[in-house]
């Protein structure tokens, strides 16, 4: 029910001394104090507000600042004015009916599990806000005007320069700014290439290692593509098996570190899978997702590096900075550029470009640096606390995959994985199975086993998880 | 040719003594410095660094110092220490053969004409860089930790918090948070609603404005989607059209401000489109691309507030901020949630979630407010300019769709429009004609005409812009 002036005026004045004593200008504060009236409901919907000199002596200002604050709630749709009705507040869009019928939220992820030793996924906890923030403004203040106009959907030319030097020096990637486009992480990359629209980049079939993320498989699969497995061994992927099978047309591997089990392809292998993409005029897609961390003196370049016309590398900062970012790049042969430019153009799901802009100032600065400096001695120590701790308390158990990444493999007695995962949901763990990244067309070559990260779990839980995960584990075969 | 250590040490002491006289500790200063001769080239790869002895006295510093900064220098890439042969510079990437047959970069569409009138862009060179800046900050300090990890592909909860108010403030948008979804801009809310997963959301034929973009019927069409045209008319899409076409499930409008012709659709056509939805179980797709800029008195509430069960509407910042930071989102009927999220978790390619929490702080704070209202003087001043000159240089033609928007369509004589854009591109105009916008099954109903967007030109540039206008048009039929 609307309420008579005379109690809005009593109510606002009151909530508007102590508003109105602060700084700024007392428009400003009267403005910002009705809205914020309005916002709480305190101000119902339909609610007269006081003539302009009442509301003006009662709060001891001109009557212009009143005129001047109810004009700008008008504008803003807080506020109605109409002609032998005065001032009122706007009546809002009624709330929904049976609101309690609405699809819950997606499960807040964010809360997480009690211990998270799920793999990707960096610490959160640790996003460099200040460095970040600090990289934004300089960018944004620094950004020509046209780089808050339509963009391009190659992405910023800063990115793709501050990119082209990072990666070679980094991971031994020969490009330059023209082969590069900007995207949101590997799985966009993945949809430019494969995607589903009639005029997709590449063509399939393809091969991938037999041990990998279902997500890629998935979406490969979902946009018809067919998917080959290669056997994977402590040397990665079997390049061997390439040039037995027939129809393929290009390659995905994950040759710095195979996901999961964890091991770089061997230098032979990564000759023979360029030599192969010579010969049939294949394509390697290099999915780099964890290059920048590895922890033993050995560094391990881009295949990229061999032969950039048939290599397409993709790499992004979900591993290194956050996933929150939604920043990824691919590094193109020559001949690929113009259409993936132009499928992503057309699918214009860019990336923003403001963070591309900061994200290239962070690296030119030398705080990418930085902070993959700190993350890297931080994930070491976790991995040296995992294997320690596994060494004391599962002796039996072979751990692999621990020179690089923020992953470490467990094997486990034959047959004993299930039920080790189930004993982890009960604990509160949350870590997942070799199974789990099994090609359905391969063997499991590898055996039972955990995928452990050692990286998603925030400084403080990690050793409780790492001891909670121990609790679970079978003691393993005694050496 | 690598150099000897001695001349290297010299050159280092001499770039260094500069650098090291900076505040900040001289192991960093040491390291910015090299950093900085081996990024220039001053340093060339393969380069031999000065033993720490001989470097830390040239400069003065303790040998800790250089051993640290070369240390930091090797971890980053920049150097390499081997047994034996010494600290040098590393061996980068070399370059890429025959950089000149790369193809050039995209056009840099950021230069843009002499002229800028395009439609549907707003002024790049007035984006809130200091607030926006502010707001990113402020969001990015407050943020939980959570929020660098993985995301919720609907979109941070705080951002659809404070869209479900400004929506229902200054839309008229019935919603709650949970039946929003955050996507880059409405070409993506497109592509997951419609989009060519095997799974999509939504299916065709689907009614659509006989003028509109192009862009959007095209993402359409190569989905599969076939699409039916509507006449347009000064009251917009004719609505009655719908109840005799056979098999449509759907309409895509833009009811607040018809593009391109921009009028809003009349009221009893806004009840019409909901009446049919609701009895063939049809959806409206409610394109609200500009409905922040209205000049008149009277409010234009989206469609969506009459049956929020059978409209899904979308908007963004595109035009209100810049189309730079790819955010928008879809306000859903509640069965479609689930699937809308479902496509959009699994195509990955989510907006960005600081720029969602910064937009979020941004329009809690009323930053978005003030910027609007600003753009809104600034727009109308323009339009009011464009419709001055016109009816003094041009007094014959009509001009039309004003009340609202970043564009107005100006009519020309039957006949004259393909002439009148070649003159302009002579003389260095970027603007649209309206058989640009015409579906390609549809009668051009409107006849010839210009698009002529009043945003999009940097302020100072703007008098210029319209001066050339008018140089190019033809005087009209004098009434």
């Amino acid at each position: 029910m609307a309420e008579s002036w005379v109690n809005s005026a009593e109510r606002i004045g009151v909530d508007l001394h102590l508003e109105l004593s602060g700084s700024g200008s007392r428009r400003g504060a009267l403005a910002t104090a009705l809205r914020e009236a309005v916002r709480s409901g305190r101000l119902a919907p339909g609610t007269r507000l006081p003539p302009y000199r009442a509301l003006a002596a009662d709060l001891g200002v001109a009557r212009n600042t009143v005129a001047d604050a109810y004009a700008e709630l008008v504008a803003e749709g807080w506020l109605t004015a109409r002609q032998g009705s005065g001032t009122r507040v706007a009546e809002r869009a009624k709330p929904l009916g049976r609101p309690q019928r609405v699809p819950k939220e997606a499960p807040v992820r964010s809360r997480g599990p009690l211990h998270d030793l799920r793999q990707g996924v960096p610490d959160a906890s640790a996003f460099p806000r200040a460095a970040w923030s600090a990289a934004y403004r300089r960018a944004l203040t620094e950004a020509p005007s046209a780089a808050f106009g339509p963009g391009d959907p190659q992405g910023r030319i800063e990115l793709r320069t501050a990119l082209t030097e990072y990666l070679a020096r980094s991971r031994g990637v020969r490009t330059e700014p023209g082969r590069i486009v900007i995207c949101s992480g590997f799985a966009h990359a993945l949809r430019l290439l494969y995607g589903d629209v009639g005029d997709r980049v590449l063509r399939g079939p393809l091969a991938v290692e037999a041990y990998g993320l279902g997500f890629h498989r998935g979406i490969l699969e979902r946009a018809g593509v067919r998917t080959v497995p290669l056997t994977v061994d402590q040397d990665g992927a079997n390049i061997g098996e390439l040039t037995s099978a027939t129809g393929i047309r290009g390659v995905l591997l994950t040759p710095a570190h195979q996901f999961p089990t964890g091991g770089p392809l061997h230098p032979e292998r990564r000759a023979a899978v360029v030599d192969w993409a010579r010969m049939r005029g294949g394509v390697v897609v290099e999915d780099d997702y964890d290059g920048e961390f590895r922890y033993d003196r050995k560094p391990v370049g881009a295949v990229q590096g061999l032969d950039p016309e048939r290599v397409v590398y993709v790499g992004s900062v979900s591993k290194s900075l956050s996933p929150a970012l939604r920043l990824g790049w691919m590094v193109l042969p020559r001949h690929l550029v113009v259409d993936v430019v132009a499928a992503k153009g057309e699918r214009e799901a860019w990336a923003g470009v403001l963070d591309q802009l900061a994200l290239a100032e962070f690296l030119r600065s030398g705080a990418y640096d930085r902070h993959v400096r700190r993350m890297r001695q931080r994930y070491r120590r976790r991995r040296d606390l995992l294997v320690a701790a596994l060494a004391e308390r599962a002796p039996g158990l072979e751990v692999s995959g621990i020179a690089a990444g923020l992953h470490a493999v467990v094997r486990l007695p034959a047959g004993s994985e299930r039920a080790v995962l189930k004993a982890a949901v009960w604990r509160g763990i949350e870590v997942e199975g070799l199974a789990e990244f099994l090609h359905p067309g391969a063997e499991p070559s590898l055996g039972d086993g955990l995928v452990v990260g050692f990286a998603a779990a925030a400084e403080r839980g990690y050793g409780a998880a790492v001891d909670a995960l121990c609790g679970v584990l079978p003691p393993g075969v005694e050496g």
